[in-house]
């Protein structure tokens, strides 16, 4: 199924006239146009019955209209906003019920569109994209790659006397090299700093006998990785040592669970791993197990206590536990799993203990 | 005036007891927290007479109290959503009516808002960003100081051969060794390509004869350039040559006049530009004259035929006119003018016609 057939399910399935998508990354999803910023409204889209319309300025019309050649292209100028080309192509197709993202079109966006149109319904789109076809996954798993060639990489140049940003800098060029992106700004945090889960990365210097946790993501056609290592630097303690194994045990189990049964409940994948870690007389990690990736970075389905999520063929997720003890040091360890025909992991950099 | 002080005298202004703040960049901007991602909702900042809340979950909560000391950090939990957290604060402070961002609130946001505080009132606070203080200037002079040593470094490798793609990636490298980033995605246009305004980088080749247009910036301490420069490889006609006079002459007559005159009209700037374009026997460009930059590319004010804003001192702005000729070629060129005790460039780069 095409994504233009997917969204117009989505028709069907709400009883609507028309789906007006405004998330950027959605419509790159349904029509191929990514535009070229993602906080910026360059296009907003309109899906009905018949056909998949892109609404967009005179800058960005000739891309659209050379990636998106499955969709109809409309120019707006000064003479026709984006809520009078809806007015128009409601009017032409006879549009009534019309859904949009309530999570994503602000206030005052809602108030012009609803002002012409106004049986607007709310739809949630967000799990449009949950299952991935073999394209998407090679993509994430080509990203995948990427990332595991740069932690190699980055390894030799790891010593103390590099600052974080120094081996995010690097982490980043060895990405770029090739012909990637990093997929969202590198995290490198040292020793105490790597208690803080999303922890900017500074000019601290790296001292001997510390963990280095280095959280980073590749972007490869769009589609984007993302992982975890924490490594050691000097001579490890055992406690450390048991910190460590800790982590790499509780993302084992929730991993295991995963493989073990069909349908897995992300709620209770994030149980294992979390009760584990408590179990050993850790604090909680104060966040999910695990999240979607695709187009972003953090989408469908969650892996946390509170979520509903089934785990299904098509999915890509991460399993990432990790212990963080304020003011001293943490861990974590983040790899992507896919479920194509079993649960398999894309990141394959090895779990051991790294000492430097 | 500090920026909490800024944000504070808007309460005053519309009769307010809160702003509710939820755009990353006006966060950063009143709060000096960043976070790390402009487009996931890492923080929401609520702003009353006594003092300045940051909301954020213990992700981010570590990293708001070191660069905010001047803020109160609130941290949200599965017990504490941020709307509960507003909620306890208007109760202990008795705020009534409370200011939001129409145009950045979504619209499940203002549901789940406005179910717990009655008296929301939208506020616009896109203009809080548009008068500079000094040390902002100085962050995006060096930016574009940045853009203009990589600009001349890039020269050395435009030949026939080159892919679009490949001055892309060695203009951001050379931006990145000066330990920055692209304020956007670079943009690399060949010939016909130069008459799409924001054409992205595509991996055709430079063939001989053809204008080679580039669109990129700098982000320097959260501070962005912009800058456009269009080139000739090969040897270049008397049309093609006539061509880009007229863009450089139309740029500077806009120069000129906001040069003249206190209070320059930014309409009116928009108007010298693109009638000398006009009166030249060429097309009139598909997009404003120029646009606002500081923290975001585009910000206010902005100089378009249908601008109402004043050029004033401490504001930041792109002059960029071009000629697009569809399926043929185009010339833009674009430059930062910052109105300090006069207006002045803080691009640098030579706009002299370039043959190479």
């Amino acid at each position: 199924m095409s994504h233009i057939e997917k969204a117009q399910q989505i028709l069907l399935e709400n009883n609507l006239d028309g789906l007006f998508i405004s998330s950027p990354l959605q419509i790159g999803y349904v029509t191929n146009f990514f535009g070229i910023s993602p906080t910026e409204r360059e296009s907003f889209v309109l899906v009905t019955k018949n056909a998949c319309y892109i609404l967009t300025s005179p800058l960005y019309f000739e891309d659209a209209k050379k990636t998106s050649p499955d969709c109809i292209p409309v120019e707006l100028s000064v003479d026709v906003s984006w809520v009078e080309a809806v007015e128009q192509i409601a009017n032409k197709e006879k549009l009534q019920r019309i859904g949009f993202e309530e999570y994503n079109l602000t206030v005052s966006e809602y108030k012009y569109l609803s002002s012409k149109q106004p049986n607007l319904t709310p739809v949630t789109i967000k799990n449009l994209r949950e299952i991935k076809d073999i394209a998407e996954i090679e993509a994430i798993k080509k990203a995948c790659q990427i990332g595991d060639e740069a932690f190699t990489k980055i390894l030799d140049i790891i010593k103390p006397g590099i600052s974080e940003k120094d081996i995010a800098f690097q982490l980043e060029s060895i990405i770029r090299d090739n012909k990637s992106l990093p997929s969202f700004p590198t995290i490198v945090a040292f020793g105490p700093h790597a208690a803080v889960p999303h922890h900017r990365s500074s000019d601290t210097i790296l001292e001997k006998n510390n963990f280095v946790l280095m959280d980073f993501g590749v972007q490869f056609e769009n589609y984007c990785s993302d992982m975890t290592r924490t490594i050691y630097v000097g001579h490890i303690s055992d406690s450390e040592k048991k910190l460590y194994y800790t982590v790499k045990d509780a993302q084992q189990k929730a991993f295991e669970y995963v493989q073990s049964t069909n349908n897995p409940n992300a709620q209770q994948a994030d149980k294992i791993a979390r009760d584990y870690i408590v179990s050993q007389g850790y604090p909680q990690f104060p966040h999910s197990l695990g999240h979607g990736i695709g187009l972003e970075v953090h989408e469908a389905p969650s892996l946390s206590p509170y979520s509903k999520d089934v785990l299904k063929p098509g999915m890509v997720f991460s399993i990432e536990p990790g212990i963080y003890i304020p003011n001293n040091t943490g861990v974590r360890i983040e790899d992507l799993v896919a479920i194509s025909s079993s649960p398999t992991l894309l990141t394959l950099s090895s779990r051991d203990l790294i000492i430097l």
